[in-house]
């Protein structure tokens, strides 16, 4: 473990590991190697270069490539992995006959080298998944941080409407908003699993570029500023009119909470605020249904009825191209398990932190809806961003 | 080729592929398969998620899974790279027998898929180490951009000391100038290349936070706010006498320029001032000897020299973690080829983007030095990024 973390930090990593290390014996693993900032962090509580390797039945060891200063029981420095085996050999240490390591998220070339770390170690791909699915479930701690997060996101957004000024383009009120998430102590990065996926900080989407796609597999999309990174702002100037989805990621301490709120210029067409409360209904009935054991799939399945029910399929979560799914997991991803979509199998566990996104795109008015992040607890699903969740009238 | 793309583009891009082109024919290859963001924004002009597929002898095809509404000749709209071959086949395209891939950046899983993709084909992991060096040698579109880039960084970097207010911390001084850059259009988005590598958009050092060590390969480091993104400004108050060096990448269409300013909270020791034009004149002489054909190795060695001859080799990039290099290529990725370092076996080319970076870092003090992006032309290196180069005073 590195020095100099709480002793509440301390007790949840290990919890962390346990946690692994049950499910590499399930599986007759004898190890697992990580090398990916997000499962460095996760399971070291802290990013570095390098190299976390935690054998199936004892305590773990940390390869530290840089920075060269980390000090702590079993961190090693090292220039490059191939010194793994014969420190551990040294420590007394079997070589590891099956190994997991980071298939989903390490290159081919990453995966040709570890592969021959050990002479006559198999190497399995599935340590992603396997890490995935335990990143799902927050520990004590994780939760804590990601009610502090959701906490500090709510008050930002209660400061975005005060600096909104008429004549500004979507992209200049975003630009004052991402300022105010920054000065509240956001450290902007925004980790999204997947090679495909990339954002800057979150999405606003004013008027008909709500039902823009894009080329990410977010709720919904926009046009972007530039084909480089096609998603989210256009430039557009805010008219009166126009329904603002403004859908900003806050980052406090490595993990990430989603929320969104949707303004008016002005004052928009009935049926705009009608999609809106439906999908604020739809947002609380899901939270009501979602008690421990819920069936993540049977919860997206529902949303999709109280949306045809009033007459909003065709609307539903986009226009051409749909998102199929009206949650998903949030933590040191933004796109974190379980989803509540199509072929989900999961259920849903306590501890499990879900971002709940009924959204309506409107031709000639722009996207309504609200995000929140919710808690699964023992009595069912708990906001953790809680503010109003009215349209916004600027 | 995408529909909607001005004629300069058009022109540019089908210059980009008859140079991957010629590599292919020159390694026997057949094809070559992408579906990396930054690779895909190479060589189609845009990102979206799907695959491009370039044969050694012909024109190329654009396979889209997202957006559904792309459109031009031989663009395809697919749900799974496993549809490729059959379309190819119906179009009167041979299999590839050997076919490159992004080995350094598509994930094994990845990888494990595309090798199956046709029956008979051998799946070669060099194509990211192929882009990577036609990426290092600009367009005269990329080149455009470049400038333009550059022009605009420089533009905003001359507001800097103006957004300064005495009491501020680094990471409060930070974010207003993030503000001014977001403000000018940069779309913040910070692509790095390597699986270990992240930043928000950039670094601010105060003080002796200029020498804390990072895990990130960067010329300097910084503790960082947060372990989980251990790197730059920590949030300490400025105060009189610290060096303040602030480092944040300007990307306004897709392409990174990186340039480095120094500021004094009062007035520094002597020995900062002297540290400093050390810096320029190493940034300069590099410069004035790099033309066409020089070795990069050499022109990093020859900042050694000068550090040395003046006795600050001791704190010449970094102090307890050095870095050893003192350039670096950049363009759609803030580090892109080449390194000016050690073991580089390149040689400069018309048309290579190159940050310039040697800095300085003095205990008591904080980090001095300069940054600048070098466009390489007939005539030598010339910055694209020209601003004031000496210690701005707070």
């Amino acid at each position: 473990m590195f020095s100099g973390f709480n002793t509440e930090l301390q007790t949840d990593l290990q919890l962390r590991w346990q946690q692994v290390q049950q499910i590499l014996r399930q599986r007759r693993m004898d190890g697992l190697l990580v090398s990916t900032n997000a499962n460095l962090f996760y399971l070291t509580g802290r990013v570095y270069m390098g190299f976390f390797y935690l054998p199936s039945t004892c305590q773990p060891w940390f390869f530290v490539r840089r920075p060269n200063t980390l000090q702590g029981e079993r961190v090693v420095s090292i220039r490059k992995p191939e010194q793994i085996p014969e420190i551990l050999r040294e420590a007394g240490l079997p070589n590891p006959a099956n190994l997991l390591v980071e298939g989903d998220e390490i290159s081919y070339s990453e995966w040709q080298r570890f592969s021959v770390l050990w002479e006559s170690t198999v190497c399995h791909p599935d340590g992603s998944q396997i890490l995935r699915r335990c990143r799902m479930v927050k520990t004590p701690y994780e939760t804590s941080i990601m009610r502090l997060t959701g906490s500090r996101h709510a008050d930002v957004i209660k400061s975005y409407a005060s600096l909104y000024e008429p004549g500004m383009s979507d992209q200049e009120w975003t630009v004052a908003m991402i300022n105010r998430m920054l000065q509240a102590g956001s450290l902007g990065l925004f980790r999204v699993a997947g090679n495909s996926m990339e954002a800057f900080m979150g999405t606003v989407l004013a008027g008909d570029n709500g039902g823009a796609v894009s080329p990410y597999d977010f709720a919904l999309g926009g046009a972007g500023l530039h084909p480089s990174l096609p998603v989210g702002q256009s430039g557009v100037k805010l008219a009166p009119g126009m329904a603002v989805m403004v859908d900003i990621a806050a980052n406090f301490f490595g993990y990430l909470t989603d929320c969104t709120r949707t303004y008016a210029i002005g004052k928009l067409p009935p049926d705009a605020y009608h999609a809106h409360d439906t999908a604020i209904e739809i947002q609380h009935a899901i939270a009501a249904a979602g008690q421990p054991g819920a069936n993540c799939e049977a919860l997206y399945e529902l949303s999709l009825e109280m949306a045809a029910a009033v007459g909003l399929s065709h609307c539903y979560m986009g226009l051409e191209q749909k998102a199929r799914f009206v949650g998903h997991g949030t933590g040191i991803f933004i796109n974190e398990l379980p989803v509540l979509g199509v072929r989900s199998k999961d259920v849903l566990q306590v501890g499990m932190c879900i971002a709940l996104e009924p959204k309506f795109v409107l031709p000639g008015v722009g996207a309504v809806g609200v995000e929140d992040t919710y808690l699964v607890t023992e009595d069912g699903m708990r906001s953790i961003t809680p503010s109003c969740q009215e349209i916004v009238t600027l």
